[in-house]
């Protein structure tokens, strides 16, 4: 069994991969930036708390904290500006793995969109995917700046940014999530 | 349990968070770039072997097939130009997991870094994450060119390629990474 694959050792009875996280976000941010939308407030109000929710995360320092098994495995990270954090939104909901559809942030205005078009943390396998810069790094600590992942928010794994790899300068989108980055006033999210 | 978070519902005795494939890749890449280094190559040929390869990844098509009932999920993914990938590189042995510090790319000339500081399919979380352009949209398959998932590996998420969010312009990196990439000439991986 020596050849045996990470996917194979892996597996469960239905074929699932298994993570184990390597450590998780503490920040001051307790509740994800997406809320359902039955708080009765008016696409206009909404967007509005959206837009200063988004400024403020662009400014929150979040913290880092590896398992100290994990700590070594940072050794050379504080050489870049940036890191891609993989995270688990711990707080979506079960049922939120078995959605379709849905109208993008939850705006009513915009018609639904199947999951993979859109940036839900509600999704089949919710692995959330951000570019944030690093500050400092402290043992098995890691600071950085932008991260909009609530606090307790379970870490699986970071990378460095490299732009050579991760920007791709000539992206388009549609009007739709152009138009959304733009109310929330996310058009040059610099991180 | 009406609250119970998808993590406590997809913990196991260790902690572990369990995800499904959503669909494979289908692709004429058999063996993943990196080889370990017990091919008896000299550096100079290591590298001309990885400047090949990747020039030959950057215009590679892959079919990304999708479970049926996944296939709606992609609805309006075609509205953008290029998509993130998130694969298992299910290739790697189990004992990859267990790594703490490498060789980047197998290069004795540069020091052992962290896994956390450098782009090794074998980590913790073997989460993959790559940029690439979207060609086409068939029903559960998409067509992408630039990616270096071998043949077979199982796909756990795919999102819209935002440039507000994932493009860093001011990124920085060390100089031993900005080697590796001139060296394989990877500079400007136009995905």
């Amino acid at each position: 069994m020596q050849d045996k694959t990470i996917q194979e050792q892996g597996i469960s009875g239905n074929d699932s991969i298994y993570m184990c996280p390597v450590g998780a976000v503490h920040c001051k941010l307790k509740e994800p930036m997406l809320q359902a939308s039955k708080d009765g407030l008016t696409l206009e109000e909404r967007t509005q708390r959206a837009s200063e929710q988004h400024q403020m995360i662009m400014s929150m320092v979040s913290e880092l904290v590896f398992e100290e098994e994990y700590a070594s495995l940072l050794d050379g990270i504080e050489e870049f500006s940036h890191i891609l954090v993989l995270y688990w939104p711990h707080l979506v909901k079960p049922e939120g793995r078995e959605l379709k559809k849905i109208h993008p942030m939850g705006r009513k205005d915009i018609p639904k969109k199947g999951i993979f078009a859109t940036c839900s943390p509600a999704r089949p396998n919710s692995v959330l995917v951000t570019a944030v810069r690093l500050l400092e790094r402290e043992g098995s600590c890691l600071r950085v700046q932008g991260l909009e992942a609530v606090d307790g928010s379970p870490i699986l794994d970071i990378k460095p940014y490299n732009p050579h790899y991760y920007s791709v300068s000539d992206a388009e989108m549609p009007d739709w999530m152009e138009q959304l980055q733009a109310d929330i006033g996310a058009e040059d999210s610099a991180c």
